[in-house]
């Protein structure tokens, strides 16, 4: 075994190109397998050994800084600085993270795992070694092509062109970032007849950068036009020595301009490639070539790979099932992803609901998957729109929709809304208009750690002038929210926000409506008793917890706040005439649906004590066991019996 | 007077060019003489004057939707929609809005000011008119050469391109959005060597793009490129038919890649121009070929204008201080800007603190000027880093510098941090980087409307693990923080957030340090009296209002809190031994600061009453006098004093 030998990167310098190739295989065995016994991300790092081999082979880190986008791809690179015995932690409680970790090791850099800004960040580490506070010699950005179509990646590029930095920009182009993309298109950028038969419905899904950029080997326009203009300048007559010279300079001339992607060129930044990323000598030249023109400003080195390489389930994973794996039997391959819980109660929601209102519509950014839009896609192929990873676009793009008279949904995970927080409240709110946000993965995620965590939402959206926020309690009750909100809108924007995994399946009779809370247990006694208010999955908390208690002397009331901006005044009234209040809710304590919960009872009466649980304003680390979380963080049933002991 | 027979956009149809040119000239006189007596934007509409003309007789609003992005280019549009009549009470209390407003007209389609937005507001439009539920013949967005720096718009340009959406965009290309540019530039971007020799001062100022655009007529590689190969193709030997029609097709080929920007063309947009933005009967031809081409799907029309244009005052202003000027005497001509307040502060303490400490960088999003930054830009010409319309990347690239080793401080409007709130808590605040961020128009601003109120910074700030948030109550204190958040920063970011306007100063020892609070007024007997917790410069307000209650039976203490978050744990303790607390600040009431201190009081005496004082969440509308929006909602010194007495 080669990899057993790989302690750090400098035991990569000495391998064979056949070695090398050999430790790829050895490196897709080993992930593989880890994968398969505590789940993780499989395609998009089977896709990136040789790439990952290649870089630290040309770059000497952490004297060269090698900056991940996203980090999802980031396995290999830690295997080959000295973590490979810890991928048995992989994503565990206290054990090695899903993406770089500045803890873990001097070779990590950053650590956000949201897309797009990598280049942002080597444009400033750029800038410090222009000003001689940081000696890292160079600079290497990897970023997806679906991480490209976000708009900070072309705010960063701007700059670093604008300013002629000396960074290295790696363009991982496996085609397929996020969602399936049509490689025989005829996408070509220049053209006008070309561009007009495009419009099928795969198509639809990725945005018009991605195309240009996976299909420039492919695209027929592009070869044919190259291919016309070679044959017209070698046909060129040569006459004299002079003419000769002329027409090189011409030709090289010509060719300039024929280099794709025009892009990035057009933003100040040299382009190079697109070269084999399976190809680790090729790669190699081609880094080195890059060091060299990187004097001059930033460079793109262009590299295609192929997401699952080798490893045939995620090779074929078009629908990106094994984008974040779950555990697998080794001998029986990964299972095929099933949409559950709250997702799939969603997944089947949209699609009744669009077959009511026709001017329904879904717009989601580079997650049809993940979200359950892929049934609502294959139903209604044309009112069902990816914009890639570009959450500002996909909210105001909503918002024109609104305004053109149709009801667009919107649905991302909850952590990803944060980044267009502006667009929600002056684009859509500011303007009353009728747009629903479906947010997965509210509340606490687990794997993912700190940045997939959806604990921002019910905080920031409730303070949203005119949103509507909804939590359900069951998939029933997310069911009647979507339903609901398709008339709500009517009066602006509305959000529904749930938990990633398993939902309550309830009966009709414990299903809630409209704006309305809904009163789940009944105290004897108001006035000697504790009520408590749970939002959305934290009702089951609060029922347990009230189980719990029925043997003793304390009295509990339960209330499941359902609607969480506004809060239902007549459960807010019910609850001030209880002892004491609890309130639990899965998302951040401070400035949250608790504290305002709190705010209005002490209104009524400021005398009366409110308990307000809730997530605190910390970074939380990855457990792949949300309830881990809850419960260190004190909102578990153990914990919620103690609060209202008091 | 042309201008008094302009009723609607029909009217203007029936004129001549000669009548329309004159009709300009009383247009601009008319926009100057309003701006002089009640302020106003006038550099960016007396540059719009003909490209509004002409988009009002070529497209049939509100049939065509006309959107204009950012909107403080609309006067013109406004004036020949109806409203020039309600130009007098421009931006006052319940007067005519500084920007579209759908309650004014049928014919404003989009209101937020915020920049970048205009693409995707289009798309949607699009969309909807696809979709049939929209029947808007023709979509038009107008969006600056500043606005194209911003990645929403690259996402949309992408997004609109791959689905060849039947959009026109009109580049208004002023070359100076907000800041100025150096045109005779060499900053092409295809060469090589050309790039090397073009970083002087000012061109850090915008971006790649922004070059590129403004650039295209007056670069001399552009130019000598072209000629060249120009003079190639015309000297290319024509024998017999077939070779010259071969030549022709080869021709044109070799054109369509020549075509700038090619920017627009990678993300699959037809591109024509560039227009001269002043000649109405040009624009017109071109718009109406836009027409036509837009079947194929969205055209960029590039128009070249001049900000300013007929009012030299307005065309000299390079730094723009006649982006948004203040009332002015017509026969004296506009007052050189005079940076006050808090932003004077900032400017002084900024350059002080850089002085001392040499890893000190400032970082600004296309505002060197409103944010005081002019000074320390011509002091550390080096060390100013302007990004454009790009608040995400200002974040990201912070966050990359801090990590490189530098000091730097991110200064923008409040309102505009929104836009990066995801890259604060993630790419800052996550990875603990020593970042300062220094919030100018914090609170209530005033005629900008409510897109511009700087409301929630501190509510969301807050709640950003490891953030302190500090609000100063003077001049002295601004500077004082400052030099305190440089060696707060090692332990994470620090967020400075200030008002708009006047800046109390006062003395040496009327200034606090670090993160404490200050105690202001002392009450005689705690136990019988009420504390008043004021943030920032409501500390004025209360102050003021201890003194008018100073000779009644109610004893007021007062507590400048300064640190925001977190909070002085000595002032909650001190409290907390009032009889009542009242808390007051500028910003957002839910989720802000009053209702953590409310929370953190009743923590220690669950019976204590706060009354919590703050902004409603509702949207703000504009008046100058922001004391007057603080009237309305119970911010005044004579509400204060009223919850005072209880």
């Amino acid at each position: 075994m080669l990899l057993e030998s790989v302690r750090g990167p400098e035991d990569l310098r000495g391998l064979s190109y056949d070695q090398l190739n050999d430790l790829g295989g050895e490196i897709r065995d080993f992930i593989v397998s880890a994968v398969s016994e505590v789940g993780g991300h499989l395609g998009s790092n089977l896709g990136a050994v040789e790439l990952t081999l290649a870089l630290h082979r040309v770059f000497d880190s952490p004297t060269d800084a090698i900056l991940w986008d996203t980090g999802h791809q980031a396995y290999v690179h830690k295997i080959v600085t000295g973590r490979q015995k810890a991928f048995e932690t992989l994503r565990q409680a206290g054990g090695l993270s899903g993406y770089p970790s500045r803890e873990e090791s001097e070779h990590d850099v950053i650590e956000n795992s949201h897309a797009s800004t990598v280049l942002s960040y080597a444009d400033g580490l750029a800038v410090a070694r222009e000003l001689g506070t940081n000696d890292r010699r160079h600079i290497v950005a990897v970023i997806g092509d679906g991480a490209m179509t976000g708009g900070m990646a072309y705010e960063a590029l701007n700059n670093l062109g604008h300013h002629s930095r000396r960074v290295i920009v790696v363009l991982n182009d496996n085609g397929r970032s996020y969602a399936p993309t049509i490689s025989n298109l005829s996408a070509n950028s220049q053209g006008t007849d070309e561009r007009s038969h495009h419009p099928s419905v795969t198509d639809r899904i990725t945005g018009r950068l991605s195309h240009a950029l996976t299909d420039i080997r492919q695209n027929p326009v592009y070869v044919r036009r190259q291919r016309r203009i070679e044959e017209f300048l070698g046909g060129l007559p040569v006459v004299g020595n002079q003419a000769g010279s002329a027409m090189d300079a011409f030709k090289a001339g010509v060719r300039e301009f024929l280099q794709p992607p025009s892009f990035f060129e057009a933003l100040g930044a040299r382009y190079i490639g697109p070269f084999d990323g399976h190809n680790i000598e090729e790669m190699e030249h081609a880094l080195l070539n890059a060091i060299e023109l990187s004097d001059e400003g930033p460079i793109v080195v262009h590299m295609l790979t192929q997401k699952g390489r080798g490893y045939s389930p995620a090779e074929d994973d078009d629908e990106k099932n094994l984008h974040d794996a779950p555990v697998f039997d080794l001998a029986v391959g990964p299972p095929k992803a099933v949409t559950t819980g709250y997702t799939q109660a969603f997944a089947d929601s949209i699609i009744k609901e669009a077959e009511a209102d026709p001017r329904l519509c879904t717009i989601t950014a580079a997650m049809p998957g993940p979200t359950g839009l892929l049934p609502f896609q294959a139903r209604f192929p044309d009112r069902c729109f990816d914009v890639g990873i570009a959450e500002q676009h996909a909210v105001t793009l909503a918002a024109g929709m609104a305004m053109g008279g149709l009801r667009p949904v919107v649905a991302v995970y909850a952590t990803f809304l944060n980044r267009a927080w502006d667009q929600v409240v002056y684009d859509v709110a500011m303007h009353r208009l009728p747009v629903i946000f479906c947010l997965d993965r509210a509340g606490v995620t687990g794997p993912d750690g700190a940045s997939h965590h959806g604990v921002y939402d019910m905080a920031l959206l409730s303070k949203v002038p005119g949103m509507r926020v909804f939590a359900p309690s069951s998939a029933q009750d997310l069911a009647q929210m979507l339903h609901d909100a398709t008339s709500l809108t009517d009066a602006g924007p509305v959000a529904i926000r749930y938990a990633r995994g398993a939902a309550r399946q309830v009966s009709e009779h414990e299903v809630g409506v409209g704006m309305h809370a809904r009163k789940v247990v009944e105290a004897d006694d108001p006035s000697a008793s504790v009520c408590v208010i749970a939002v959305g999955k934290m009702l089951e908390t609060a029922e347990k917890a009230a189980a719990k208690l029925a043997d003793s002397n304390t009295n509990v009331a339960v209330w499941d706040a359902r609607c969480v901006a506004p809060l239902d005044p007549d459960m807010i009234a019910d609850a001030a005439r209880h002892a004491r209040v609890v309130t639990i809710e899965d998302g951040i304590r401070a400035g949250g649906i608790g504290m305002t919960i709190a705010d209005q009872i002490t209104d009524i009466d400021p005398t009366r004590q409110v308990d307000v649980l809730g997530l605190p304003t910390t970074f939380m680390p990855h457990d792949p066991k949300p309830g881990n979380i809850h419960a260190r963080f004190g909102l578990d049933v153990a914990s919620l019996v103690d609060v209202i002991r008091g």
